[in-house]
């Protein structure tokens, strides 16, 4: 069993849910190719998933639970559309395939990435989430916005911008990852805990601290990876990190100091959820195959 | 009287509630100082005046209406910020200042946009909207995003960049405005409505035609003015879109087509309003002065 294994059947259900929503948007046809270029690409799902099984676990209707899977793989795509552009990170590789504004062109790229968040948040209203309460509705538009913004994601990505060619402290690191990428992992979980029933409520802290932990460590994996992994499995060019650069953990830490970081992470992860009384068997072995990946 | 006059008590709301959400987003400070550059460097604040306008018409809570209109405006912004960038209309003066990616940089201007349209969202989403409920803050979700992204400005902003250079039949013209323009000005319609009592949501449709021919006579008297306006007070260089081949009312029509029919859709929106059996002196009033501005 390997990551891509365990979140296939998810993975495809996510896909056809969003392939349905990018064909209502006919206006503009080469906008809604590169939307599509930049949400159908392929990619490990690991949001949905964890969305998906946080939801299940905690007695979610599975339709609503895809909803709000599709909705924040939205906000994830858009990032990376973003991200790869020439005045961001300036990739021309994702993934294997040429990223967004390669195949098509900057402003087109800028627009998908742009249409890709609405889209997120669009999502959200639809009526099909017939299962879940308005307030509960309103509530997941409110955390996916949170994680995504200037508290979230977007701030993580302008203070990694400013930290290229700096050394950074750990903490500084850390605080760089759990905005840029932790605060959308966090989020999944969040919204998988909302799409539940009422008693899984209280358990809502519990979700968000395994997510957390399993977030910073997926980074740290990612870090070690771009050392000792190739650029094939990667998609991208091995040792594009330290080519541009960036302050990693590896850089920080050492390749064994960021592995005792990376097992010091997962374990405090599995620690989150042995304190949940439901089986959580299944985010137990995510985060297993999702730590021990090799791309 | 102006327009700016007339908008003034309304913008000078919307700006206190805009600075008080902003000054929370504190994580990155450059990012926060490029986001308020975008949203406070001023403007006219249509779009929030119209909304709480058509609210207060449809006897809604001050507060909630300020709060929709603050959110439309941030939307407003970013798509400011993203269509100046050099990928797009490569613009370095917007309202006489430096554009965001001029005063920062274009990274830094890209996440800021992405930022406060995640900020539109995440306002809609507060408690402070009391008076609202929940079902209806939804709605309020739904008609920014829908109005937005790939069904509205995002590819109405597509189309205009690939229209650049080549001759578009008025029809089409039309079609690149509704959608890039005129799809936020009848949401702020829309959303004045939703924030109004139950009885007055049988007007939205009235309401929503009144904004759709306002906002094309807006572009065209945009076009006009671009051509017999002068650079002091545009804020932007005279002659701009001529001189990037835009396609435009005027190019199609001439000068006294182009104000013919500026006209006739000024008379189609204010027959949209006697329909309404409400006093709506103040938007025929925000019209006039609207479509007989000179900058």
């Amino acid at each position: 069993m390997t990551i891509n294994s365990l979140t296939a059947a998810t993975r495809e259900q996510v896909d056809s849910f969003l392939k349905q929503a990018l064909a209502q948007l006919t206006l503009n046809p080469r906008l809604n190719q590169a939307m599509q270029h930049g949400v159908l690409m392929g990619g490990k799902r690991i949001r949905p998933y964890l969305l998906v099984t946080v939801a299940d676990i905690c007695g979610a209707n599975k339709n609503d639970a895809l909803q709000a899977a599709a909705a924040v793989e939205l906000i994830h795509a858009y990032s990376l559309i973003h991200d790869d552009l020439p005045a961001m990170d300036d990739d021309d590789l994702r993934r294997g395939q040429p990223t967004c504004h390669i195949a098509y062109d900057e402003a087109t790229a800028i627009l998908a990435g742009d249409a890709l968040q609405t889209l997120a948040f669009e999502v959200l209203t639809e009526n099909r989430m017939e299962q879940l309460p308005s307030e509960r509705q309103l509530q997941l538009v409110q955390v996916l916005a949170k994680a995504s913004g200037a508290r979230g994601m977007c701030a993580g990505q302008a203070i990694d911008l400013q930290a290229t060619a700096k050394i950074v402290t750990e903490d500084a690191l850390e605080q760089m990852h759990l905005s840029k990428t932790g605060a959308l992992i966090t989020a999944a979980a969040t919204m998988g805990v909302l799409c539940g029933n009422d008693n899984a409520q209280q358990w809502r802290e519990k979700f968000e601290q395994f997510a957390h932990y399993l977030g910073l460590a997926f980074q740290v994996q990612d870090d070690i990876l771009d050392v000792t992994g190739n650029t094939e499995a990667l998609g991208k060019p091995q040792g594009s990190d330290t080519a541009s650069e960036k302050s990693t953990y590896v850089r920080l830490l050492g390749i064994e100091g960021a592995q005792q970081r990376l097992q010091n992470l997962h374990h405090k992860a599995l620690q989150s959820l042995s304190d949940i009384p439901y089986n959580t068997d299944r985010l137990e072995q995510f985060s297993d195959l999702l730590l021990k990946r090799d791309h």
